[in-house]
Protein backbone atom coordinates (compact mmCIF):
# COMPACT_ATOMS: atom_id res chain seq x y z
CA UNK A 1 0.00 0.00 0.00
CA UNK A 2 1.57 3.20 -0.38
CA UNK A 3 2.17 5.78 1.93
CA UNK A 4 0.89 9.27 0.98
CA UNK A 5 0.60 12.62 2.63
CA UNK A 6 -2.12 12.35 5.11
CA UNK A 7 -2.10 8.57 5.71
CA UNK A 8 -3.42 6.81 8.96
CA UNK A 9 -0.10 6.74 11.11
CA UNK A 10 1.61 9.90 9.85
CA UNK A 11 2.27 13.12 10.91
CA UNK A 12 0.83 14.84 8.41
CA UNK A 13 -2.44 12.33 8.86
CA UNK A 14 -2.38 13.18 12.49
CA UNK A 15 -2.22 17.30 11.80
CA UNK A 16 -5.45 17.17 9.08
CA UNK A 17 -7.11 15.08 12.38
CA UNK A 18 -6.44 17.54 14.71
CA UNK A 19 -7.17 20.35 12.55
CA UNK A 20 -10.85 18.71 11.72
CA UNK A 21 -11.43 17.85 15.37
CA UNK A 22 -10.26 21.81 16.21
CA UNK A 23 -12.55 23.32 13.75
CA UNK A 24 -15.66 20.94 14.62
CA UNK A 25 -14.87 21.86 18.29
CA UNK A 26 -14.94 25.69 17.36
CA UNK A 27 -17.95 25.21 15.31
CA UNK A 28 -19.76 23.73 17.91
CA UNK A 29 -18.71 26.30 20.36
CA UNK A 30 -20.02 29.45 18.34
CA UNK A 31 -23.30 27.96 17.68
CA UNK A 32 -24.14 26.89 21.01
CA UNK A 33 -23.35 29.59 22.56
CA UNK A 34 -25.29 31.81 20.06
CA UNK A 35 -28.51 32.64 21.08
CA UNK A 36 -31.65 31.24 18.85
CA UNK A 37 -30.18 28.54 17.47
CA UNK A 38 -32.31 26.23 19.01
CA UNK A 39 -35.15 27.31 17.31
CA UNK A 40 -34.05 26.32 14.00
CA UNK A 41 -33.17 22.63 13.02
CA UNK A 42 -30.84 23.36 10.87
CA UNK A 43 -28.39 24.70 13.43
CA UNK A 44 -28.98 22.12 15.68
CA UNK A 45 -28.19 19.60 12.64
CA UNK A 46 -25.05 21.34 12.91
CA UNK A 47 -24.16 21.16 15.97
CA UNK A 48 -25.08 17.23 16.14
CA UNK A 49 -22.98 16.87 13.00
CA UNK A 50 -19.98 18.71 13.94
CA UNK A 51 -20.48 16.75 17.64
CA UNK A 52 -20.15 13.35 15.33
CA UNK A 53 -17.09 14.75 13.30
CA UNK A 54 -15.61 15.84 16.54
CA UNK A 55 -15.86 12.05 17.80
CA UNK A 56 -14.61 10.20 14.87
CA UNK A 57 -11.87 12.42 14.13
CA UNK A 58 -10.48 13.10 17.97
CA UNK A 59 -10.55 8.66 17.71
CA UNK A 60 -8.25 8.78 14.77
CA UNK A 61 -6.21 11.05 16.67
CA UNK A 62 -5.61 9.11 19.22
CA UNK A 63 -5.09 5.89 17.34
CA UNK A 64 -2.53 7.97 14.88
CA UNK A 65 -0.63 9.17 18.39
CA UNK A 66 -0.70 5.44 19.51
CA UNK A 67 0.71 4.48 16.21
CA UNK A 68 3.81 7.04 15.76
CA UNK A 69 4.58 6.25 19.62
CA UNK A 70 4.58 2.75 19.07
CA UNK A 71 6.16 2.69 15.22
CA UNK A 72 3.38 0.55 13.89
CA UNK A 73 2.22 0.42 10.71
CA UNK A 74 -1.80 1.48 9.71
CA UNK A 75 -1.66 0.32 6.12
CA UNK A 76 -3.69 -2.61 6.35
CA UNK A 77 -6.82 -3.38 4.39
CA UNK A 78 -9.34 -3.41 6.87
CA UNK A 79 -8.30 -0.74 8.72
CA UNK A 80 -7.81 1.53 5.64
CA UNK A 81 -11.32 0.14 4.25
CA UNK A 82 -12.85 0.75 7.74
CA UNK A 83 -11.58 4.90 7.76
CA UNK A 84 -12.71 5.32 4.15
CA UNK A 85 -16.26 4.92 4.90
CA UNK A 86 -16.03 6.50 8.39
CA UNK A 87 -14.82 9.23 6.53
CA UNK A 88 -17.06 9.45 3.84
CA UNK A 89 -20.09 9.08 5.82
CA UNK A 90 -19.21 12.02 7.96
CA UNK A 91 -17.99 14.16 5.23
CA UNK A 92 -21.17 14.12 3.43
CA UNK A 93 -22.77 14.20 7.00
CA UNK A 94 -20.90 17.31 7.32
CA UNK A 95 -21.38 18.79 4.28
CA UNK A 96 -25.03 18.50 4.43
CA UNK A 97 -24.64 20.18 7.82
CA UNK A 98 -22.62 23.37 6.48
CA UNK A 99 -24.55 24.15 3.37
CA UNK A 100 -28.21 23.90 5.19
CA UNK A 101 -27.38 26.11 7.85
CA UNK A 102 -25.60 28.46 4.70
CA UNK A 103 -28.79 27.69 3.07
CA UNK A 104 -31.00 29.70 6.30
CA UNK A 105 -28.59 32.21 7.58
CA UNK A 106 -28.31 33.69 3.72
CA UNK A 107 -32.41 33.32 4.04
CA UNK A 108 -32.08 35.52 7.55
CA UNK A 109 -29.44 38.22 5.79
CA UNK A 110 -29.85 38.58 2.24
CA UNK A 111 -33.43 37.34 1.21
CA UNK A 112 -35.29 38.87 4.45
CA UNK A 113 -33.97 40.87 6.88
CA UNK A 114 -34.59 38.47 10.41
CA UNK A 115 -31.09 39.64 11.73
CA UNK A 116 -31.89 43.09 11.72
CA UNK A 117 -35.62 42.75 13.05
CA UNK A 118 -34.74 40.07 15.65
CA UNK A 119 -31.99 41.01 17.82
CA UNK A 120 -31.89 37.80 20.18
CA UNK A 121 -30.39 36.70 17.26
CA UNK A 122 -26.85 35.96 17.12
CA UNK A 123 -26.21 35.83 13.59
CA UNK A 124 -22.41 36.79 13.17
CA UNK A 125 -21.57 34.14 15.72
CA UNK A 126 -24.01 31.42 13.48
CA UNK A 127 -21.62 32.69 10.53
CA UNK A 128 -18.55 32.03 12.08
CA UNK A 129 -20.19 28.88 13.67
CA UNK A 130 -20.69 28.08 9.83
CA UNK A 131 -17.46 29.38 8.44
CA UNK A 132 -15.48 26.51 11.03
CA UNK A 133 -18.47 23.87 9.94
CA UNK A 134 -17.31 24.33 6.04
CA UNK A 135 -13.23 24.60 6.88
CA UNK A 136 -13.78 21.33 9.27
CA UNK A 137 -15.43 19.75 6.10
CA UNK A 138 -12.81 20.90 4.38
CA UNK A 139 -10.02 19.22 6.23
CA UNK A 140 -12.20 15.68 6.46
CA UNK A 141 -12.74 15.51 2.47
CA UNK A 142 -8.94 16.01 1.64
CA UNK A 143 -8.59 13.26 4.04
CA UNK A 144 -11.13 11.05 3.06
CA UNK A 145 -9.51 11.25 -0.63
CA UNK A 146 -6.48 10.26 0.43
CA UNK A 147 -8.15 7.07 2.69
CA UNK A 148 -9.84 6.09 -0.50
CA UNK A 149 -7.14 7.05 -2.98
CA UNK A 150 -5.00 4.11 -0.31
CA UNK A 151 -8.10 1.47 -0.61
CA UNK A 152 -8.43 1.56 -4.77
CA UNK A 153 -4.66 1.59 -5.46
CA UNK A 154 -4.22 -1.83 -3.35
CA UNK B 1 -7.64 -0.12 -16.26
CA UNK B 2 -10.54 -1.88 -14.76
CA UNK B 3 -14.15 -1.83 -15.83
CA UNK B 4 -16.55 -1.63 -13.00
CA UNK B 5 -20.46 -1.11 -13.12
CA UNK B 6 -21.07 2.65 -13.95
CA UNK B 7 -17.44 2.59 -16.23
CA UNK B 8 -18.01 5.13 -19.17
CA UNK B 9 -19.09 3.69 -22.60
CA UNK B 10 -20.87 1.15 -20.71
CA UNK B 11 -24.58 0.44 -21.09
CA UNK B 12 -24.07 1.08 -16.74
CA UNK B 13 -22.78 3.98 -17.20
CA UNK B 14 -24.87 5.50 -19.71
CA UNK B 15 -27.98 4.18 -17.80
CA UNK B 16 -26.38 6.35 -14.79
CA UNK B 17 -26.13 9.28 -16.77
CA UNK B 18 -29.13 9.39 -17.83
CA UNK B 19 -31.03 8.95 -14.58
CA UNK B 20 -28.61 11.91 -13.12
CA UNK B 21 -29.92 14.09 -16.34
CA UNK B 22 -33.65 12.88 -15.77
CA UNK B 23 -33.59 13.54 -11.61
CA UNK B 24 -32.02 16.85 -12.26
CA UNK B 25 -34.19 17.85 -14.81
CA UNK B 26 -37.33 17.19 -12.75
CA UNK B 27 -35.68 19.00 -9.81
CA UNK B 28 -35.45 21.95 -11.90
CA UNK B 29 -38.85 21.92 -13.79
CA UNK B 30 -41.03 21.82 -9.96
CA UNK B 31 -38.59 24.18 -8.64
CA UNK B 32 -39.00 26.86 -11.49
CA UNK B 33 -43.00 26.06 -11.92
CA UNK B 34 -43.56 26.74 -7.94
CA UNK B 35 -44.28 30.05 -7.39
CA UNK B 36 -42.22 32.22 -4.78
CA UNK B 37 -39.02 30.36 -5.44
CA UNK B 38 -37.46 33.04 -6.47
CA UNK B 39 -36.98 35.05 -3.49
CA UNK B 40 -35.18 32.43 -2.09
CA UNK B 41 -31.05 32.57 -2.27
CA UNK B 42 -31.45 28.67 -1.52
CA UNK B 43 -33.95 27.66 -3.75
CA UNK B 44 -32.09 29.97 -6.91
CA UNK B 45 -28.78 28.15 -6.18
CA UNK B 46 -30.56 24.55 -6.55
CA UNK B 47 -31.94 25.38 -10.30
CA UNK B 48 -28.31 26.36 -11.12
CA UNK B 49 -26.42 23.86 -9.08
CA UNK B 50 -28.82 21.07 -10.58
CA UNK B 51 -28.70 23.58 -14.54
CA UNK B 52 -24.81 22.47 -14.22
CA UNK B 53 -25.54 18.56 -13.30
CA UNK B 54 -28.16 18.42 -16.35
CA UNK B 55 -25.36 20.01 -18.86
CA UNK B 56 -22.52 17.73 -17.81
CA UNK B 57 -24.49 14.54 -17.28
CA UNK B 58 -26.04 15.13 -20.96
CA UNK B 59 -22.23 15.70 -22.37
CA UNK B 60 -21.57 12.66 -20.99
CA UNK B 61 -24.65 10.65 -22.22
CA UNK B 62 -23.32 12.18 -25.29
CA UNK B 63 -20.07 10.95 -25.37
CA UNK B 64 -21.39 7.24 -23.55
CA UNK B 65 -24.15 6.69 -26.52
CA UNK B 66 -21.11 7.79 -29.24
CA UNK B 67 -18.77 5.44 -27.69
CA UNK B 68 -21.34 2.37 -27.29
CA UNK B 69 -21.98 2.91 -31.29
CA UNK B 70 -18.63 3.56 -32.25
CA UNK B 71 -17.40 0.53 -30.57
CA UNK B 72 -14.79 3.06 -28.56
CA UNK B 73 -13.06 2.79 -25.49
CA UNK B 74 -13.05 6.00 -22.81
CA UNK B 75 -11.13 4.06 -20.38
CA UNK B 76 -8.19 6.37 -21.00
CA UNK B 77 -6.02 8.19 -18.30
CA UNK B 78 -7.20 11.79 -19.94
CA UNK B 79 -10.48 11.24 -20.27
CA UNK B 80 -11.40 9.21 -17.05
CA UNK B 81 -9.01 11.88 -14.76
CA UNK B 82 -10.89 14.65 -16.55
CA UNK B 83 -14.61 12.63 -16.06
CA UNK B 84 -13.53 12.12 -12.16
CA UNK B 85 -12.92 16.05 -11.79
CA UNK B 86 -16.40 17.09 -13.34
CA UNK B 87 -18.09 14.49 -11.60
CA UNK B 88 -16.71 15.73 -8.07
CA UNK B 89 -16.79 19.05 -8.60
CA UNK B 90 -20.24 18.73 -10.16
CA UNK B 91 -21.92 16.32 -6.77
CA UNK B 92 -20.28 18.89 -4.36
CA UNK B 93 -22.39 21.63 -5.75
CA UNK B 94 -24.98 19.66 -5.80
CA UNK B 95 -25.22 18.00 -2.17
CA UNK B 96 -24.44 21.54 -1.29
CA UNK B 97 -27.36 23.00 -3.13
CA UNK B 98 -30.27 20.24 -2.15
CA UNK B 99 -29.15 20.17 1.91
CA UNK B 100 -29.19 24.42 1.52
CA UNK B 101 -32.54 23.92 -0.04
CA UNK B 102 -33.74 21.36 2.31
CA UNK B 103 -32.62 22.99 5.40
CA UNK B 104 -34.64 26.51 4.27
CA UNK B 105 -37.59 24.16 3.79
CA UNK B 106 -37.29 22.90 7.06
CA UNK B 107 -37.44 26.42 8.71
CA UNK B 108 -40.75 27.23 6.81
CA UNK B 109 -42.39 23.62 7.43
CA UNK B 110 -41.00 22.61 10.94
CA UNK B 111 -39.39 25.58 12.85
CA UNK B 112 -42.01 28.45 11.66
CA UNK B 113 -45.54 28.06 9.67
CA UNK B 114 -44.07 30.26 7.17
CA UNK B 115 -45.58 27.48 4.43
CA UNK B 116 -49.30 27.17 6.33
CA UNK B 117 -49.47 31.67 6.72
CA UNK B 118 -48.26 32.26 3.37
CA UNK B 119 -50.56 30.71 0.32
CA UNK B 120 -48.41 31.62 -2.39
CA UNK B 121 -45.54 29.96 -1.45
CA UNK B 122 -46.08 26.16 -3.12
CA UNK B 123 -44.34 24.51 -0.53
CA UNK B 124 -45.17 21.25 -2.10
CA UNK B 125 -43.79 21.41 -5.11
CA UNK B 126 -40.53 22.72 -3.32
CA UNK B 127 -40.21 19.44 -1.54
CA UNK B 128 -40.53 17.34 -4.90
CA UNK B 129 -38.28 19.32 -6.51
CA UNK B 130 -35.44 19.08 -3.03
CA UNK B 131 -36.11 15.23 -3.16
CA UNK B 132 -35.64 15.00 -6.82
CA UNK B 133 -31.99 16.77 -6.24
CA UNK B 134 -31.28 14.23 -3.68
CA UNK B 135 -32.19 11.41 -6.23
CA UNK B 136 -29.77 13.08 -8.82
CA UNK B 137 -26.96 13.98 -6.36
CA UNK B 138 -27.02 9.92 -4.71
CA UNK B 139 -26.97 8.96 -9.05
CA UNK B 140 -24.19 11.37 -9.53
CA UNK B 141 -22.09 10.19 -5.94
CA UNK B 142 -22.07 6.45 -7.52
CA UNK B 143 -21.07 7.99 -11.28
CA UNK B 144 -17.81 9.56 -8.91
CA UNK B 145 -16.77 6.81 -6.89
CA UNK B 146 -16.31 4.74 -10.12
CA UNK B 147 -14.60 7.15 -11.60
CA UNK B 148 -12.49 7.69 -8.45
CA UNK B 149 -11.84 4.12 -8.03
CA UNK B 150 -10.87 3.70 -11.71
CA UNK B 151 -8.35 6.34 -11.57
CA UNK B 152 -6.98 5.32 -8.34
CA UNK B 153 -6.71 2.05 -9.54
CA UNK B 154 -4.23 2.76 -12.75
Amino acid sequence: MKVLFGSPGKKSGLILRIGQCVFAAFSIGFMASASGFSSTTAFCYLIASMGLQVLWSSGLVLLDIHALRSNRDLHTNIIVSLFVVGDWVTATLSLAAASSSAGVMLLFTRDTNICKADATLSCNMFQISIAFAFVSWFLLAISSYVMFWLVASI
